[in-house]
């Protein structure tokens, strides 16, 4: 399941080069090149699929067991007080490359990024309707 | 495995009042108080742990089970063109609360959030020698 035109599915292929950190049957971590913060590492699945919504439960299954160790990893390596994990997901969220990829980005305390979280607020009812509205829309 | 003093343990203790949107026996999904954008939900396992790299097996994998689903749901309900998902791990990183927690932020085009994404680039060698010090902190 790779697709021709995919960077990440060419390097799982071997016909891109990388600097991995780890690899199994089923998931490939490396070096992102354009690095947010030393030691910001990708985790794909080998298989092709483009967004978290769309990743077979067998792909996350297999992500799941290796995250944790790869983000402590990460954080140990590069001695940082802590990390980020993000999944960008479609182009609106920043996702550049459309093969599901996990960042772990390192995080030192006072490095100013990510620090614009900008939290609103509900008026009363809204948060009931949206939430129903998602519920309606949860299969599970 | 609940903490006294966590409010998402209350939370899942029904001792603070939430908008959920989706639970099961490991897992409960609820509306951010302090939304960044319409919709913007928290996945936590209802079992108390701190951080990514702390969590069990267990616990990722019945995250992994639901992530894709309610990511999927969460866009379709609020009719966004993507999300993010992302967790942060460590004050350093942004955790506030300190119980695992995932975010599902849902993105619309040109909304603006998280735009400022500062890649930066290695100088030669430094990347083998980082991705070199990860390996070493990997027990996989």
């Amino acid at each position: 399941m790779s697709q021709a035109d995919c960077i990440f599915c060419k390097i799982v292929a071997g016909q891109i080069p990388s600097t991995k950190i780890f690899e199994n049957e089923y998931v490939l971590a490396f070096l992102d090149v354009g690095p947010v913060s030393d030691g910001h590492v990708l985790v794909i699945p080998k298989s092709h699929c483009e967004r978290l919504d769309q990743a077979g439960p067998e792909v996350m299954a297999e992500i799941a067991k290796v995250l944790p160790v790869l983000a402590g990893g990460v954080q140990k390596a590069t001695e940082a007080h802590g990390y980020n994990l993000l999944c960008n997901n479609g182009a609106a969220a920043g996702q550049v490359v459309e093969h599901l990829h996990f960042h772990i980005i390192p995080r030192h305390s006072g490095d100013g990024l990510f620090s614009h979280w900008p939290a609103g607020q509900y008026p009363d009812g809204k948060a009931a309707a949206i939430a129903e509205k998602i519920k309606q829309n949860i299969n599970l």
